[in-house]
């Protein structure tokens, strides 16, 4: 092992990790560096093919849809479990933050930034293998790279009756990395860190381990059981950075025997509040088991078309007449739904009734497609266009991909909608952090009460139109009681002064939801000081923080901040005869 | 504050805590005391009403249903969480370790007696308020003293139309008790841990923290949204003695327009694992979304009637031609399952031809039971066995105890299976603990998987019997892809020796089962040991003890056990001048 000549350290006074020294019954780490002693480490554990500084990648790696500053000094990739575990020993023995990602595709939050400037992207898209499936328990164990398109190709090859459950993020999406952070897709399996089980994790102590029943060897229902026995952990490797997950076991939904898409719309505002308490008791007595969504007409705008330049004369933000009449144009409502229906034949014939007679008089425009349904539609757009004046071949281009995500088919046309306040058009090979798309995705969470929703997403557009901006809004009755909102606030990053007037924005509409009483189920790199609730939790998260990662070098401020330490380099004069362990 | 004149103390090198001392850079806790001034302590916090030191009440409290040596010197009965908070601070203070029971009905695990003796019962069953409640969301908050039965009678007292999930334990259980412990029901809301949130927990350290988004004062997504923001903690509390759970909100399930229960049997025993792979289907696709039962023939006839010592001829264990014929008397199967449907008409009969055909060939017997046939068959019971000479009451009364939890419906009728080896009827007012009712439960977890069943059950029956006691068994489908096996090892305390012979039988199975890779759900206070997994998870867990429960003063070695520490007295030699802070 070799180190520089002269070192610095700060005083850690936590149980010394090799590396350290111990100086006056106090312990110290290094803390200042020849950083490429540190690189030369994490070379020599991943290969120097895998070490990566340079520029263009850096900065690619720093770059996300909104403004930030911190700066990448490295990336290093790991291929396997103990690759992650040598390269946080270094980190560690360096003192040097390391910022896990697995696909860096947390788009709206902070894609792959590191919360903290200065640290280096732990890469883990190298390992992305497929180690464990199971057709008739219906999982499938995964490490952090293997991405959503990736499981549904694996899928598909083997002509598996299994479906997995999709972000519209984009196919190449992390599985793990979502599912850590608590996102969420469309089918029965939508709240995706509830379907997940058998954690390994790779601590900065050093330690390796596997929650639930995966902890004793051979355990049968190590990859069905989410339990185990004893305390339950899973939850703390969850928005956190106690631990590095490694691999995960998640559970895939079986195919149902029939499948069937409803869509339906509101004309009015205040339509919102008895549509969402029409649909609750729906969701709560298991007729309608995925996460049915409810996007208002910004939303679906921003997914068909760009900011209409022309017709406003340059003018932000979209309201009044003009969204009217693009509404119209556009054969959407205010408050657009959809869902889906899973079953036999018989059991989405029930729940179709049950659909229809929950949403009689509070919505317009329902509708079911099928696959036989929506083939047909798809032949006969055009002549049914010039019967009706109807374009349905637009109104397709709307519904597939939905329709698809409900089936849980990776899509990434969602992501089109970053590009709207853009005046160029969205590439065939979209980057929203390259082409400089402003996004921010706030994502409060509200019981599924009629007066909340409503509540909630005037509080927010007021806000957001107030700030010059579009609200787009969707609702997702993402449990069988809870609304996840969730809120994009999209920009041209090109424009001089939207970095700041954007923020700006972002960070009111945080404060006044939270004031509100409507929290973020998920935080971005820019807001995680929203974690700050009651004195005695944040001390607890600390303390459980200094626990697993005793010199603060994972994540470091990611949902959970570090005790402030005493810094100070290291004085020879105390005592100078110290040598690396 | 006051103290004993002469104090001893042990080393315990951690944060120290008021009442503590430092010495040398080193922490003491005192360790040997006055008991009185604990009491005195305890009875300032709660009242002297509520500290308990009467013998007879000490002796109850250490008696469960298999032998223990636990020795409980006091119960002490805090009212609210503030003296929850109180009595921890007495129990740091003195170093004395406190065991909280909410009901103290862990029947089978070991009752309210303490893991480790010597311990106070922190008794919680006082606080036994009903704090919150929302009809059209859908869920209770409740302190841990609320019981199933009082839960049970508020709903039916505001003519709810929600229905709570019960264990067959009894109606005087804890809701809370059983959830942190993750035990589980009958109706789809069966796995009770996953259908709570918003928990209030005490910790050793004084502090009291609030979980999920709880921790925001006025969050409205509270009551309905378990993950909150950041890591997820409510896991650490449940089967830990890392914090006293003082308030959890719990879903309740809004009552189906229509109820069907089923019923099937299975004549011969390879006919289990056919049995379960038709049944994991439809759990995994929703037509079951409850946790359907399938019992062997001991476990039924334990519940219908005790041994039959008279046609046995006092010989143990049951097996072979009488129980052959006992089945025969009873008109039960070798397995005997049970479930229930719940939903519209339409989808509960479109469920029941799902069943029938995925039993057709698998079971016989196979019968649906609503309230009105119930109703029916309880009138026509009479003239029925007259002209079928089918003893239908007896079949009914065996019956309607199930039916009536697989609506949540809480019961003490599956208490009666404990005095199964008895030679004294039950008591009209159960209680296997005072009866001498011996009882062991087993539970380990399979995958919902035709082989892994009959590998599992096949491995006990055969260790029991040769054991010389009866294999009483029930597999649930607790989750849509994990088994949970509950075995009862029923046996009478009161003959000589049994309590050695059925602990060695108890060691043995579990030991085995382990070895198998079927590990337990849930550990009983004689088995704790089964905890040991691998080493780093267990360092982990004790680390975290440290940081919780720095003096191991809650519930010591209950699911986790600390670090052992250097003990000894302190020496006044060393330092004479010390005081209590």
């Amino acid at each position: 092992m070799r180190a520089a000549a002269t070192s610095h350290w700060r005083l850690v006074d936590a149980r010394p990790l090799p590396g350290w020294i111990v100086l006056g019954g106090r312990v110290y780490a290094m803390t200042d560096f020849t950083f490429d002693s540190a690189l030369a480490e994490w070379s020599a554990a991943v290969g120097p093919d895998h070490v990566v500084t340079a520029p263009a990648a850096l900065r690619e790696t720093e770059t996300c849809t909104f403004r930030t500053d911190s700066r990448v000094p490295a990336i290093v990739r790991p291929a396997n479990t103990a690759e992650v575990r040598e390269c946080l020993r270094v980190a560690v023995r360096f003192g040097i933050p390391v910022y896990p990602i697995s696909g860096g595709k947390n788009w709206g939050y902070g894609s792959s930034v590191p919360v903290t400037g200065g640290s280096v992207v732990l890469d883990l898209g190298r390992m992305n293998r497929i180690l464990d499936f199971d057709e008739k328990l219906a999982y499938v164990t995964v490490e952090p790279g293997v991405t959503q398109g990736q499981l549904y190709a694996f899928l598909q090859e083997r002509g598996s009756r299994l479906w997995m459950d999709a972000t519209g993020a984009s196919p190449e999406s992390s599985l793990v990395g979502n599912a850590v952070e608590r996102g969420f897709g469309h089918t029965p399996y939508g709240d995706h860190f509830a379907h997940t089980c058998g954690l390994e994790v790779v601590l900065p102590t050093g330690e390796t381990i596997d929650t639930g029943f995966s902890r004793f060897a051979g355990a049968k229902a190590a990859p069905v059981y989410r339990w185990g026995v004893g305390p339950a952990l899973d939850g703390l490797f969850s928005q956190s950075n106690f631990g590095v997950v490694t691999r995960m076991t998640i559970w895939l939904m079986p195919a149902p025997e029939y499948f069937q898409a409803y869509y339906f719309r509101c004309e009015n505002a205040a339509g919102l509040s008895p549509l969402i308490d029409a649909l609750r008791p729906l969701r709560l007595d298991g007729t309608i088991r995925s996460a049915s969504h409810i996007a208002n007409d910004y939303k679906v705008i921003s997914a068909l078309r760009q900011y209409p330049w022309e017709e406003s004369n340059q003018q932000t933000p979209l309201q009044g007449p003009l969204m009217a009449k693009l509404r119209g144009d556009l054969k959407i409502g205010i408050w657009n739904g959809s869902g889906a229906l899973y079953g036999t034949k018989a059991q989405v014939k029930e729940a179709r009734r049950l659909v229809r007679r929950a949403l009689a008089g509070k919505a317009s425009h329902l509708q079911f497609l099928d696959d036989r349904t929506l083939r047909l539609a798809s032949i006969f757009a055009k002549p049914y266009q010039l019967l009706t004046g109807w374009n349905l071949a637009r109104t397709l281009a709307l519904l597939k991909p939905v329709y698809g995500l409900m089936r849980g088919i990776p899509t990434d046309h969602p992501l089109a909608s970053t590009y709207w306040r853009k005046r160029t058009s969205p590439p065939a090979q979209m980057n929203p952090d390259r082409d400089g798309c402003g996004l921010y995705w706030c994502s409060p969470v509200a019981p599924a009460d009629g007066d909340h929703a409503a509540r909630l997403t005037t509080l927010a557009s007021e806000l957001i139109l107030g700030h010059g901006f579009e609200p787009a809004i969707s609702l997702t009755l993402i449990t069988d009681r809870a609304l996840a909102c969730i809120i994009s606030l999209a920009y041209d990053r090109a424009e001089p002064g939207e970095d700041e007037r954007a923020a700006a924005c972002y960070h009111a509409l945080l404060h006044t939801l939270a004031a509100n009483g409507y929290h973020s189920y998920r935080l971005s790199i820019a807001s995680m000081y929203a974690m700050d609730g009651s004195d005695s939790y944040t001390a607890l998260l600390k303390r459980m923080k200094q626990l697993f990662d005793p010199t603060d070098v994972l994540a470091p401020g990611r949902y959970v901040a570090a005790e402030p330490k005493e810094q100070g380099a290291f004085s020879p004069e105390r005592d100078a005869s110290y040598s690396l362990r």
